[in-house]
């Protein structure tokens, strides 16, 4: 059995490595992002510090809070969306990394306060519908807790939508957050969310009445890549057989 | 004579090279794009392996099939594109290679379901007319066979248009096939095709009425280029005189 | 104490390196733009020369001037837009950096003549709500004293606005200007506001209906980070308490 | 006296190092894109090899012709856009330097067949006054002397233009030409009017209604660098006087 300082230590490690790789692919610049993962068996929480820039990046200089988002390791401050990802972790126990970023592209959806509609197999590959929008926070929900406040209307406006196949958001006049079964799937929706979004926009831009792609396109592109039925890519355990046909 | 294994490892290293070609510049993404070969004499298809990562990607890691699209060499899966390719190479006999990519551009046009207009003479350099885009796929088209089906999709939208002075098509909702005489050659046609979606798209976003240029301008520059009167560049097998007038 | 040289040479390595900063950054291409510093306690300003391309800049080569712009140091002629960053040092006392550049996005909108709505949190961390355009220059201000005439439309327009909380602004059909507590905190100010300004520009093409972001919204953002009640990023002086909770 | 051997074979490497800043540049991909010098007290023209790739360019396979484009040095065909360049060095005596690109912005204008209005002062420091479009040629000029009848076109347009104070054109449906005192200022306008041209897309495409600058600013700003009154830059003999205040 793993002991808790080395599942901590790899923790720190991997959320490191994630903040880091948000940098290098150009999704977060400046200190405009953080990526964090759970423990949820010790009920810890890894995470960036906050407004430390991405090339000073440590393992040790991540933080660990508990789920209430206390800190019990590390000198710094944690990131100040911290109380966002708390709120997500408890809301979808099946994620295990959450990844907040101001890539340009979602920020564009989030300031303009619309869905990302999926208007090809690029964004069915990934997202099972439209990348959803929360509704604008009111006044009180700004003016005290804040950044938790933003979590419950992440949280709201998942009432009838699956974190599982749809595991982005934009946050109204804000940005995007992404999640998935680890920090790095996590950063990888990111990245990937980031073309959608360009291309969403491109593709508007050029025909304003462009149409979502048919149901059942959706489904095949999600499904041909998600669940039981899946046949893209390798069988994570197993040999593909030399003489299987592809169709 | 070459013999068979020769061939067919001289082919795996062309089309390993082409898909590595496609992530070098840039219109390849992710594991967002496959590039394949053909040899006829020999009824085999050499094509990428399915979710592969372009940076780990090896001549012994590509997979060869026969021209159903039966795994004959390789470990592991084939691209889950490969019946499209299959399709291509049976009604296009023209044709030895096929590259598919979501490059960004050649992708919002295939998610506005506009065919390409032909509004310079960078286009006509290479492309005899606008660049179709097919129909969507119906429900059981998609249910069942759906890559199969994808390419009857391209060769029904090329009935009456020849694939070697129009190689490639805009899958709608989708992304971008190119082919050619090589699968060198076919990337290279996917690069090109890039730069001219992204010039028309810029074009059409400047000024929404602008016109395609007239017949016989994309006349002069396609065939200036291509076909038997050709003055483009250098001649293949002998010098040019030296005391040419270029006019 | 240090003394008047010591000064001066730092103050010489610091504007060089912002000038450089410019230039690596993508903020400045072929010769358009200029930083300077201001020494107040000497009187003396230091400023990039005209028309020396950023890759050839030494400490030595930039100039040094006093507060009516006659150079003191340097064989160089000074920037031209010196006196614009002349004017803005005496109108604004507390500011010790200027940046001009002609970075592309900030272009756009000054060559659009709007100022840049306040449309997400982004643009809300670093600028307490639109950024300003000037008015043109009428023909008189531009025959004679030009650049002079230019830092006088900056403060005008600045009548009623603390350049603390707006440290930019657009001259109209021209370019920007930004400032800060040193020049590199202007260098920093003037590559977040590219960012905002590209931000701004394609939420505007995406959304023509795009609306600010509530006031409420737009103060907890720019306080989050800025004055007395301040919590993003590290504290200057002190260790955070580890058990600190962040909500 | 400089030898002819002397003059040629200098002309031959600038030549060849203007060819490759094109594409450095990234004004130039693929092959899409040549420049020229013209020595003409020999009455000889060099110019880049048609279809020669960028990275393969050397001084030696450049191409030397006469005024009338017959090739008078070199093994390899000179560029298919010769004949244009040929035209040009014949109508404007004070050019020796001609550049093609199929730069991405200004080809994008020529597309559209719109001249590029002059909506800023960057656009002011180098064209005095919007980039004019030649017209459509008609069939006849195309089916023969295709890129003579380009010259032609572009020499039109200019009937009421000076080619000093506009070094630049774009050929509709086409591409532009730039020239200058020599092919590397050829090459430094090619690079200028490409962020010109795509800072002019984005002013209209965000504000359509947007105005060119008074004719007061145009003036000042293309006469700041320009002509005897110029004072932008240093300058070029003599040492700029230490005392001398910018205003």
């Amino acid at each position: 059995m793993t002991s808790a300082i080395d599942t901590v230590s790899a923790l720190r490690e991997e959320v490191c490595r994630a903040n880091i790789e948000l940098w290098r692919r150009g999704l977060a610049t400046f200190t405009f992002g953080n990526a964090s993962a759970i423990d949820r068996s010790r009920g810890l929480i890894v995470i960036k510090p906050s407004g430390v820039p991405y090339a000073d990046l440590h393992p040790e200089s991540v933080v660990v809070t508990d789920l209430d988002g206390c800190v019990v390791e590390g000198k710094l401050r944690p990131s100040s969306d911290l109380m966002t990802h708390v709120v997500l972790y408890k809301a979808f126990p099946q994620i295990a990394g959450v990844v907040h970023t101001h890539s340009h592209y979602t920020t564009v959806w989030a300031q303009s306060r619309r869905e990302i509609p999926c208007l090809g197999t690029t964004h069915a590959d990934y997202f099972h519908g439209p990348v959803p929008v929360t509704a604008h926070l009111e006044g009180p929900e700004i003016h005290a807790d804040y950044e938790e406040n933003t979590g419950h209307a992440i949280v709201r406006r998942f009432a009838r939508l699956d974190p599982i196949r749809m595991p982005a958001v934009l946050v109204a006049g804000h940005a995007s957050f992404c999640w998935g079964s680890s920090v790095g799937a996590a950063v990888e929706t990111a990245s990937v969310l980031e073309e959608v979004a360009r291309l969403a926009y491109d593709t508007m831009t050029l025909n304003a009445a462009a149409e979502p792609i048919p149901p059942d396109l959706l489904d095949k592109h999600f499904f041909r890549k998600h669940g039981p039925g899946a046949y893209y890519g390798q069988p994570p355990l197993e040999v593909a057989p030399a003489t299987e046909v592809r169709r």
